[in-house]
C-alpha cells in the first residue's frame, strides 16, 4: 500500500484529493477497484462505473471525481506507474549454459537465453530481449528489442518480429499453413509453405496461439496487434495496428483485418475476408463475406448487424410461440372461409 | 492369461460362471473378445453383439451372461483392471541429469524429473510427483504430493497446485490474462498481469489447454476439476469441485463457475457471468448471462433452455415452410377482404 | 525467376505457349497467381478463376489456357517442380549432441535428431526422418520413414506413426482421453487410457494440435489425413483416408470419419457420431446425429442440409419482418371476424 501523496511525488503531478488515500495497484479505467489507480485518456469517458481509487488526467481537465492526479500526459504517467508496481525482474541472465546458441547467431546487448533453448543459425535478437526456457527458434529470424519470448515458444525459419514483443508460452510462430492440392481421386497432396511471418513491435501472442506461414505470401501483423490464447491466424493474413483477438478466434487463409478491429472469442473468419478499420464482433460470430463499413457492430452465423440479430434471437428462442399463432391463424382463416361457403 | 477367480479376487467381486476361465486383457464392450473382460454400465446395455469372456456388472444386475462378476461399482472395478493390466511405469526415475533445478528448489522423497526440464527458484515439487521432459517450471511455484506433469507443460511463475493433479502435455498455466487499456487514439497498452493460479487436488489439465493469471485477482479451480483438451481458461474465473469442461470451451475473464457443472464441446462464456451448481450445457452453447438456477440444463447461442432450444431448432430447420404457411395465409385473407368488398 | 522453357526441359514435357515466360514458385490451381505453374488434375476443372502462370496436363488433354505443358502424369510432373523450387534443407545432422536418445531406441541411417529432444526406451525411428529439437518422444513409440517432426511436438508412449508424416510444432499425440467415472456424489474419477494412437503414412498434423488416446480402444487417422491447427480429436476416433479437418475442428469420442471428409474451421461432432465419405461440412457447423449419405454437404447447429441452412440462415436474419406479417394477419383477421358479426 502506498499514500496517494507518494505516488503523486513518483509521476510529478499535482493532486486533487485525499493525500492519504492509500493505493495497492493499478488497474484499466473498467476494472480498477477502489485499491486501485488508473487513468482517463479523454474527458469524455463515462464515470458511472469506474470504482477506482484515484485517477490521472490531463492539466486542465474538467473530469469531477474524488481523487485526481493532473499531469501533463496521463498514460506516460500511468505508465511509470506500471513499471513501479510491477518492476521487471528477468527470468534469467545471459546466456544459460545449457542453451544452444548458433555461432552464426547474433545477438544483441543485455540478451538473455534461457536453459534448453535453441538458437539457429543466422537468427537475430535485438538488445535486451528476453527468452525463455525451451523456446525453440529456427534459423534465419529476426527478433527486436526488448522483446520477452516465454517458456517453449517456437519461431519457425524465417519469421521476423519487431521490438517490445510479447509471446505467451507454447505459441507457435510460422507453422505452415494448411494448403493441398488434390489428386483425381482426392489423395491431398501438400503444397510447400515457404512464405514469411512477420509480426510488428508492441504486439502480444497469446499461449498455445498459432500463426500460419504461407506459400509464398507473407502474414502480417502490424504493430500493437494483440492476440489472445489458442488463437489460428492462417496463412497469408493480414492484421492492422490495434487489433484485439479474443481466445480462440479462427482466421482463415487470406483474410485482411483493419485497424483497431476486436473481436470477442471463438469467432471464426472464412477465407479471403475483408474486415473494415474499427469493426466489432460478438463472441462467436461467423464471418461469412466482407465487412465494409467501419466501426460497425456484427454478431451471429452467418454474421449481421448486431441489433438485427439480437432482434433475431429473441424471436428465435420463442419461435413455438409464433408458429402457434401462425396455426391459430390458419384456423381462423379455414372457419371463415367455411363461413363464406 | 490369468483365471477369472483371481481377476474376481483383484476386484474383490462375486463369481457367477467357471472360475478356471482365462482373460489375457481388457476391452470395451463392443470390442472385448473371448479372452478379454469388460464392463456392463447398465443394465439396459444390449447383449447380442457382445464377445467378451466376462463381464462385469454392479450388484443386483439382471443380466443374463455366461461369465459375470458382480461388484458395487462396475467402472470403478474396470479401472482397477486397467491398472492391473497396464501398471503405470514411471517415465523416469530421480532427477535426469540433463534437468535443471534451482539450488533454492526443494523436492520432496520420490520426485522424478527429465531431461530438459527446468525447475525454478524456490519451486516446491511434494513427494512421489513425476516431472517429464521438456516441462519448464517457473520460480517460487508449488507442486504438492504424487501430480503428474507430462512433457513441455509450462507452468508459469508463482503458481499454486495441489495434490494427485494430472497436467496433459503441452499445457500452459499461468500465461498472462488478456488485459489492455487503450489510448484515445486506440492503441492497447497492456497491463501487467501478476496473480495467482491456484488449481486444487484431483485437477486434470488437457492437453496444450491454457490457464490464464489476472492483473492482481487469483484465477481458481478448486478440487476434482477436470478440463479437457484445448481448452481456455480467462483471468479471474474460479471453478468449482468436480466440474468437467469438454475439448475447446472457452471461459471469459472473471467467470465464476459452480460445482459438478458439465460443458460440451466448443462451449462459450461471457466475461463476469456466474453459473450455478450442476448446470449442464449443449456443445458450442455460448452464454451470455448468468445460469442461475442449479441442474439446469441449456444451448443454443444465446444460450435458453435446452428443451425450448431444441424446439426452435427444429422449426429452424423447416423455416421456409412456415414463411411459405405465412405467405399462404396473406393470399388467403386478400382473397378473404377482397370478396368482403 | 526460370523461363518456362527450362521448366518444361525439368519435367519432360511438351510446351504450349510462351517459352520465355517468366515463373516464380509452384501453387494450387485455386491460388496460383501469374507468376506460379500448377497442374489440372482433370479436363473437368473449372477454369474461370484460374490465373496461374502455367498449367501442367495431360498429354491429349483439351484444355485450354495460354500457357500448357504437356506430361504423361501431371501430378509427378508437379512434384518434381515442388521439389526444384523447395529443395529440402535438413534442420540438423545426425544426432545432436545436447540430445537424449535411449540406448534401447533404433533410428534408421539418416536419421537427425535436434537439441533438447528425447527419445524413450525401445523407440523405432525409420530412415531418413528427421526430429527437431524440444522434441519428447516416450516409450514404445514407432515413427516411420522420412518423417518430419517439427519443433516442442510431444508424442507420448506407444503411437505409431507411418511414412512421410509431417507434425507441426506443438501438435500432442496420444495424450489421455477424457474419460471419468462419477461416483454418487458427482465426484469425477479417472479412468485410465491406455489405448494406441495410429496414425497412416503421408498424413499432416498442425501446429498444437492434440490426438487422444483411449481407454483401450485404438485412435486411428489412416493414409493421407490431414489435420489443421488447434484441432482436437477425441479418444477412439477414426478418421478415413484423405480426409481434412480445419483450424479448430473439434471431434469428440468415438466418432468414425470416412474418406476424403472436408470440414471447415471450427466444427463440432459430437460423440459416437459416423460420417460417410465425401462429407463437406461448413465451418462451424454443429454434427448432432450420423451423415449417412455419401458426398452430402452440411451446415448449421444442428446440422442440416447446406442448401436448406441457407435458406434458413436467410429467414432468420429478417425474422423480425415475418413477426410483422403475423402481427398484421392478426389484426386484418380480427377485423374480419369482426365483420362477420
Amino acid at each position: 500500500m502506498i499514500k496517494l501523496q507518494q505516488l503523486c511525488g513518483i509521476i510529478k503531478g499535482r493532486l486533487k484529493g485525499d493525500p492519504g488515500y492509500e493505493i495497492l495497484s493499478v488497474n484499466s479505467l473498467e476494472k480498477a477497484g477502489k485499491e486501485e489507480i488508473t487513468f482517463a485518456a479523454k474527458d469524455t469517458v463515462k464515470l458511472e462505473q469506474v470504482k477506482a481509487g484515484a485517477l490521472i488526467v490531463a492539466e486542465g481537465s474538467k473530469i469531477d471525481y474524488a481523487n485526481l492526479i493532473y499531469v501533463p500526459e496521463p498514460y506516460a504517467a500511468f505508465a511509470a506507474l506500471l513499471e513501479f508496481f510491477f518492476p521487471r525482474s528477468p527470468f534469467n541472465e545471459g546466456i544459460a549454459g545449457q542453451a544452444y546458441v548458433s555461432p552464426t547467431a547474433r545477438t544483441g546487448s543485455g540478451v538473455s537465453i534461457g536453459m534448453f533453448s535453441y538458437i539457429g543459425d543466422n537468427v537475430e535478437i535485438g538488445e535486451d530481449s528476453e527468452i525463455h526456457s525451451g523456446v525453440q527458434v529456427y534459423h534465419n529470424v529476426k527478433i527486436g528489442k526488448n522483446c520477452l519470448i516465454y517458456a517453449n515458444v517456437v519461431i519457425r525459419e524465417d519469421v521476423e518480429i519487431g521490438d517490445h514483443v510479447i509471446i505467451q508460452p507454447g505459441a507457435v510462430i510460422g507453422g505452415d499453413g494448411f494448403g493441398f492440392t488434390r489428386l483425381s481421386d482426392g489423395t491431398p497432396i501438400k503444397i510447400p509453405q515457404k512464405g514469411k511471418v512477420i509480426i510488428g513491435s508492441h504486439c502480444e501472442i497469446g499461449s498455445n496461439t498459432c500463426i500460419d506461414r504461407s506459400t509464398v505470401e507473407e502474414t502480417v501483423l502490424e504493430d500493437y496487434v494483440k492476440l489472445d490464447n489458442l488463437v489460428q491466424i492462417g496463412h497469408n493474413v493480414s492484421i492492422g495496428r490495434g487489433t484485439a483477438l479474443s481466445g480462440q478466434v479462427g482466421i482463415s487463409g487470406s483474410v485482411k483485418i483493419g485497424k483497431n478491429v476486436i473481436m470477442g472469442g471463438q469467432v471464426g473468419v472464412g477465407d479471403h475476408i475483408k474486415i473494415a478499420d474499427g469493426v466489432m464482433l460478438a463472441g462467436k460470430t461467423g464471418v461469412v463475406g466482407n465487412i465494409k463499413e467501419e466501426n460497425s457492430i456484427h454478431g451471429g452465423y452467418p454474421h449481421q448487424d448486431i441489433r438485427q440479430w439480437r432482434k433475431s434471437s429473441v424471436i428465435f428462442r420463442n419461435l413455438e410461440k409464433y408458429i402457434d399463432r401462425i396455426r391459430v391463424l390458419e384456423k381462423k382463416i379455414k372457419k371463415l372461409e367455411e363461413n363464406e361457403k
